[in-house]
């Protein structure tokens, strides 16, 4: 019979799954498991290439260009010429499509930690925006870590005026007393979101791990949520805020919209609203580092919940309402760029969310994950196309456009 | 000046940001909003294909066959034969490597409502297993829906015989009064766990949405959690499960680990046990289809937390723990198949997740995606490789083995 000759061969079998279960060992550095680095490092692929997507919508993937360092943020001027900042603190403007091999004169130095892409890297240049009413005054704001001295950097807003070729008088207008990431935007009443990393994200009486909303030349608006409160640094307009490398304006409804990463899990899109607390590190969907849950369970209770929430994290990073024509299936979603696909470190992709007419998720998207690139910022541009930054040594700017 | 001459551009393009935000309507059916379908159906590439992997481990996938019909279940004879079923309801044999084109004989009729993919398909088969002992005693086990008339179809787990060519003195030893889909696997005691779906897995007097022990006769075991109280099925080992795809034990400690689909996100991996309550739909870390969360927050408060979530889903089916020494930088880590990859419909990939030694999750890495392939189970060979399967039309058996 069949069963007793293959006796021998399954009781060997049982006996090596009897042995034991020997779980891999991971070296840690500082707490956190050393990441693989197997996979890190692709070339961008020869563009353009023409993608199918989920909702129909075929695409087309070309390259404005190739030769940025590390991009950090675009802006489109009016004339659609596209200012980029790049980490290592040099703003990069390129003209019916030609980057200008030299950097836009009259910037402020800055200070970067170079590009080893560890946590608590110093970017140099991170921000760029123009003035809601930049056609009359011409005002163009960058957000960078400068030196205060040998040991000192700190986070600044500078604003500036674009006199068609560079910036002249720029001038810090609000001063951080800490280094770190921000983002900034506009709010649709013309005041400034910044959104900071940093200590204490629960303390309201520092600037760490906070929502702040200034006007338009650096000074407090007087409606802010804490003003006149003691123990509240005026300029906070939330608070519990990890790590936000993502803020944009909801074009319907004006709110500011703000994700934010997780530690290992995690990343969350939230809806800003003025003194709330969004709760870390208190609350969280993640995992801290080594293992343990942050919170256990996961969970958001009694704090403002995310609108979206990542499990694995994909290290969110810039973010964008599409509301052209040109790119029909996809009118109304959101678009966020990930710095890690698959949590593969030096992977990313484009995701985009769909949502109802309440503005709750409906289904994502993980879009270019064949790139195989950290994808720092996306934009609509004024032509209706879609505009990526590539967080690559050899960075590009990619136009997203329809294909047949 | 150049702001000037920019002006009129700018205004127009404030103009059209200002109209308005048009949402994109997306086509509602059953309160599921309606998945696209752009890039489902994706043909298996020509294999082997070498892959590098976060870990550094080095891969080749090759496929055993392809010309499966939707398997689902893979189970190792002793010998290294291959036993598959297909949702049509046939068992499938490759020996050394060949697909038998006959079906096992011996095997009991099914119900099968057709390839639809639809929520709430019947599966003729679903899981296959060998008795722990099956070197003695020769008994297969199959989890099967089968009709009972032509209105009702319900689950029921079949033992046969394995005569070494087909199955004998095949009959049911325990019966659902319910149809659905159904995982099983033994426990180091011997007794069989069944991930059962279906209506009320709050209830503890049906066998809906409950993990159910049984002995290997399929009596109910004497020290299940809930025998002897009114009011609650005696079969049922655990409660408030959504929808199984995946059973494991753990080889260190014994524990059964599953894994099952969330809603609209949500996605999780649980370890199982006696009498807990592991909260469907009363918690989630999903949406429901129509928007809103499941739960808001979203949580798991009161309820036993999952130990692996995802959001988006990435639908979970098969499971297992990798304890073999041929693929060394994954020893120790779960597997998990899944049916759908960036929340697209017709694709998957295969997700890896390492944990620490206290099986706390430290990272994961999706594989395979580029394949498009639906991932409906992975099982560990007594080869020391991994196996898949795809849930495809024309479905494979994938090896994963070392590459140089």
């Amino acid at each position: 019979m069949e069963v007793n000759r293959l006796k021998l061969s399954a009781i060997s079998f049982l006996l090596i799954a009897a042995i034991g279960f020997g779980q891999q060992k991971v070296p840690f550095q500082n707490g956190i498991p050393v990441a693989p680095q197997g996979l890190a490092g692709h070339k961008l692929p020869n563009l353009p290439i023409t993608y199918d997507t989920a909702e129909g919508q075929k695409i087309r993937v070309a390259a404005v260009t190739r030769s940025l360092e590390y991009p950090f943020c675009l802006a489109f001027l009016p004339d659609g010429s596209m200012l980029v900042t790049e980490r290592a603190g040099r703003l990069r403007i390129i003209r019916n499509g030609v980057l200008d091999p030299k950097p836009v004169a009259g910037t402020p130095a800055s200070f970067w930690s170079g590009d080893s892409g560890l946590p608590g890297a110093v970017h140099g240049y991170m921000d760029v925006a123009l003035h809601p009413r930049f056609a009359e005054n011409g005002f163009i704001y960058l957000v960078y870590n400068k030196a205060v001295d040998e040991k000192k950097h700190v986070v600044s807003l500078a604003r500036g005026h674009w006199d068609g070729h560079g910036l002249t008088d720029v001038r810090d207008i609000y001063t951080l007393d800490q280094a770190g990431t921000s983002r900034m935007a506009f709010a649709r009443d013309g005041t400034i979101f910044m959104a900071t990393t940093g200590m204490d994200p629960q303390d309201p009486n520092t600037l760490g791990g906070k929502i702040l909303r200034l006007n338009d030349d650096g000074t407090i608006p007087k409606d802010n949520p804490f003003v006149g409160q003691p123990g509240h640094k005026p300029e906070v307009y939330a608070l519990g805020i990890r790590s936000s490398l993502g803020l944009a304006m909801h074009p319907g409804t004006g709110e500011m919209w703000e994700n934010e990463n997780g530690p290992n899990g995690g990343d969350e899109i939230n809806i800003l609203k003025p003194g709330k607390n969004y709760g870390w590190p208190l609350v969280s969907y993640g995992r801290s580092y080594p293992g343990p849950w942050q919170v256990s369970p996961p969970g958001h209770g009694g704090f403002e919940p995310p609108v979206v929430i990542w499990v694995p994290a994909i290290a969110v990073s810039g973010m964008a309402f599409y509301t052209g024509d040109k790119l029909p299936k996809w009118k109304g979603d959101v678009f966020v760029g990930s710095l890690r696909t698959g949590e593969i470190p030096g992977t990313g992709h484009l995701e985009r969310i769909l949502f109802n007419e309440k503005m709750e998720e409906l289904r994502r998207e993980s879009l270019l994950t064949d790139f195989r690139q950290r994808i720092r910022d996306v934009r609509q541009g004024p032509d209706g196309l879609l505009y990526l930054l590539t967080d690559e040594k050899e960075g590009a700017v990619l136009r997203i456009e329809p294909a047949q």
